[in-house]
């Protein structure tokens, strides 16, 4: 219905054009680019734009496979497994989520895991894609070490987030997409990229010690949400999207931006549902689980309790309108990348 | 192979004789003791016998059904629904795990969901089976309002835990077990009825202000895991165990303590799939996982970096060898219990 305003159109294009300049075919290229538009436009600025001359000096190094032959294996009507070829990530997760939303919408449940994948931005992105299936689904991946186990000197863990989407029978879903780490790595990468700080407590630099220095916590650890508690769902999510699904596991998972000794191979895992599985009226039911909670009394200074997913949105909506900054480093790897 | 020692076994004995005296069916009456008894054993006392009272009590007031007629309906080969028709919880939780563990079994996934059920102790507990299967299992259940959505003055969410269980190839299973409370509402009542403080930065009064008064806490509400992180979690899970399943949601879960104006009718999600769908490796691969996290250089006084479940077991070995210890408080229940 809605179409992107002109800037972001042309922005999507230049993009399109670059990574099929690196190989992708015009399909990989266009599902690529709207993953790293649309990171920009719900602002997780850490996933989007920032992220592309990494993902063409991986391809240029052999390290992102941009020609992939991916191998969907299907174990039952429910269960599928994917070897995706060291393709970019965004295609690898396009792929499993279209095959989980298949797979629930004929049994009930769909289970799709994936292997030999990258980095893919937004896990709360593809669990989008099922909920407007009205598919509840869960979705799970690792990354290259971030946070420490909990009672350890040294990351092992990624950012590992925990995403959990539902359809909420209104245009805006329920979208929680919450990384196990107290701060996105992303995040560190954009303020040690323009000199800022970072909060304090969330990070410890390479001697184990506080720091609020971006670039010092990249040489760090990051800390999990919640101390033992975040340590052990950070491990959950290495077990399900990493051991069980044939991919790097326990630390294994490449940093794209400065570990070139090989592909990322990181593992993702799909859990995919009917939401009238149990309950014939799941619309109502939903739509009355979020009134009652917006209509709690709030702390002094809440206009608004929101769910997971509504703050996203909005901030989509409002940049949608408008064309899309670029700052001048991501202006100068653009002319780069062009050439 | 290992035996209870004997104090263990006559206190089982004395909890199923009073669970039948209540009306409980002989095998009901076990399966409840039987929770009942490791709750203590691992230290979880909060979930432990210091519950009995309330279960006889809302038996005898009508509101858990001592005779239910629970109903297994088979919507496929993976996914069963029960109504618990408003048993004990540890019975239908009991019913909906072994259902789990055969459909997995036979398919590769199961998903169970149960209604009308009661609290049915610790989630771990019912993981633990699964895992002695060689499944890996997820574990939602919502509980009576005890944590504040972000943002609001008023608790609605129930402690409402994630568990994960998956096999380690070791005899300790991997079992995460985590409220997203930043402490069990059991761990306050034990608390209250000690007349022993809480931490600071767990829970607010009534008004709004923190404290560490356990009974003023237990009027009051408790807070989220990690802020708006963990009030997502805890909202994810009463969709997945409430909204979905056809149980009580969205704060209309009774606390056993104190609501005698119906049935609890809680709400569980039991995911269970097999550990080697998308590879033949699992048992070495999960060994290796741990042991890599487990080499990692550790923060000064920390003599082992534990998975979760390790702790649990460890307490579980030490207190089976000796004999349970019983406070007067519980001592005056079961006497009165008995008469």
């Amino acid at each position: 219905m809605e179409k992107d305003n002109l800037k972001t159109e042309i922005l999507k294009k230049e993009i399109v054009k670059i990574f099929k300049k690196f190989g992708l075919s015009n399909n990989h290229a266009l599902i690529s680019s709207n993953a790293l538009i649309n990171a920009e436009l719900v602002g997780a600025y850490g996933h989007g734009l920032s992220r592309l001359k990494m993902y063409c000096n991986r391809i240029s190094k052999n390290l992102i496979n941009p020609k992939p032959k991916i191998k969907i294996k299907k174990l039952s009507q429910s269960i599928s497994h994917i070897d995706a070829d060291n393709s970019i990530g965004f295609v690898a997760a396009d792929i499993a989520i279209k095959r989980a939303i298949q797979n629930a919408k004929k049994t009930g449940i769909g289970l799709v895991a994936v292997k030999k994948s990258g980095h893919y931005g937004l896990s709360g992105y593809y669990a989008e894609q099922a909920v407007k299936k009205n598919l509840i689904t869960m979705i799970y991946t690792n990354a290259p070490p971030a946070v420490a186990p909990h009672g350890a000197l040294k990351s092992l863990f990624g950012t590992n987030p925990i995403c959990f989407g539902a359809p909420t029978s209104s245009k805006i879903p329920f979208i929680l997409d919450t990384s196990m780490s107290m701060i996105n790595r992303g995040k560190i990468r954009v303020a040690a990229r323009n000199n800022k700080k970072i909060p304090e407590g969330v990070a410890l630099d390479k001697f184990g010690k506080p720091t609020t220095d971006a670039n010092k916590a990249l040489y760090g650890v990051q800390l999990p949400i919640a101390g033992y508690r975040g340590s052990g769902l950070a491990w959950m999510v290495d077990i399900l999207s990493g051991v069980l699904t044939g991919a790097n596991h326990a630390g294994r998972v490449k940093d794209p931006f400065d570990d070139f000794t090989g592909p990322q191979n990181i593992g993702h895992l799909f859990i995919t549902f009917k939401t009238n599985l149990f309950v014939n009226n799941y619309s109502s039911r939903i739509k009355d689980n979020i009134k009652r909670v917006k209509k709690l009394p709030k702390i002094k200074g809440i206009k608004e309790i929101m769910y997971p997913g509504q703050n996203k949105y909005k901030r989509f909506k409002m940049n949608f309108k408008k064309e899309i900054k670029i700052s001048t480093i991501i202006k100068k790897d653009l002319e780069f990348l062009k050439k």
